[in-house]
């Protein structure tokens, strides 16, 4: 996916910017009794909400929901139960012209249950079109970057 | 519930006045391969909203974003299965002063899966406080009034 | 609903007798900005299992999985919004003869959110028939009994 | 992703081997009104579902109970609006040794709204290891292979 960029494992805790949790509800449970991959596909969501608004504070609600996703690609890596408490780890591993890659881990624990690459798109919300990241956008990324 | 109100059976298909349709998704399975109660509540949303749709249009937008759920009472009948095709009917069975009490039921075919009733609050936008049906509404709700 | 049960206030936090917690998520939020009635029904839920797995811990499986909803009883109170952790009271406030009423809560620190009723039908898992109460089931459930 | 494989236009819909519909819910949508990511994931898993069914009839349940998704990728090109009815694509793009890959796309009548490479895992329910495809398994997939 991301050829041009070092590669960062995902499944180490410590390479992550911001945690946020989130609980597991019976309702997130399919038929064979683990968390359906929807379920966890929403923990990414919120950790990438709560990534926006630690890093970008202050940058106005144009900014905040200025993003879209373009692309997500998850791995689904051990079956997660339920209840549980997961905490999500997010980090920049790439910065473009118009858009960003975010790199994510679910963990149960110790154990990592699925992470992801997710490429946001920035976006002009009046037009609808794609637009190059403003310098403040950057400097907020490159505060989150991994190292 | 509703003590004033003569009493309507909701798993009769003969008393319903507007008809819409949802497609069961795995996603609703629960641990015991059942569709799980909050995805048939689902079901009850989508039969409310096609409901102000049809007999609300041309009041606009104000009009149909001025309601809210106050009270909504269910009872869960029969098991439903993936894949199905339910079938979600909506009627109006009593007009009060700032609010309007719907009667619903979900069949998947024959079966009725679930019935339910629900109290719409009719509310000022602005203000975010309960108002007084308009005459407009009121007549639209009479349009859909159980015989 | 219950006319044969002594009124109790479910929007005051003393009533209740067992606690969870849910986090809100970013998909719980529908086009006006609230939490969905769904998310809320969805922490309802949880609080049910959570009151199953701490009052009849023992019982064993079949007693744990031998439980349906038969109805659901809600009254939406207050909006919730992103992000929130909100905390879950259920208390015992009727016991039948095959069948037992929950009362539950949902609060973000002080407010009430929703306050529900939710009559649970014991039944065999084999058969799929509603059956009466064990003793051993009756004795769990008064454990839990409101004062 | 799949860079030993000849490119396929997932948003063409003549690529697809079988095909399956869902309902937009009112649930589905977020804050700013259109369908959430993660409701178009659930249509992507009915696909799957679908397919498993249609494809692989007749070669029991420990088979179609016998997949687990190891890794989705997507491609969100379009909003989506409530209410519609997508269908929902699928075909075989690899069959690989204990693996295969489905290329899907979700429409809304003839615009691609998103599309996805998903590569699904065979393994045995018991040990809950990977294994081979069986020979009844590789000449279903085979099947459904895309030209």
């Amino acid at each position: 996916m991301n050829d041009d960029t070092p590669s960062c494992d995902l499944t180490d805790r410590a390479v992550f910017a911001t945690w946020t949790q989130d609980s597991v509800r019976y309702r997130d449970l399919d038929p064979n009794g683990h968390v359906n991959n929807g379920a966890i596909n929403e923990f990414f969501e919120d950790g990438r909400v709560h990534f926006r608004r630690e890093t970008m504070a202050g940058l106005g609600d144009a900014v905040l929901t200025g993003f879209a996703v373009g692309s997500f690609s998850a791995r689904y890596r051990a079956a997660l139960h339920h209840p549980a408490t997961v905490e999500i780890g997010t980090v920049v591993i790439r910065i473009g012209n118009a858009s960003f890659t975010l790199g994510q881990g679910v963990f149960d624990g110790d154990r990592c249950i699925a992470t992801a690459e997710v490429v946001s798109v920035f976006f002009d919300p009046e037009s609808g079109r794609s637009r190059p990241l403003t310098d403040e956008v950057r400097r907020a990324l490159e505060s989150a970057l991994r190292r």
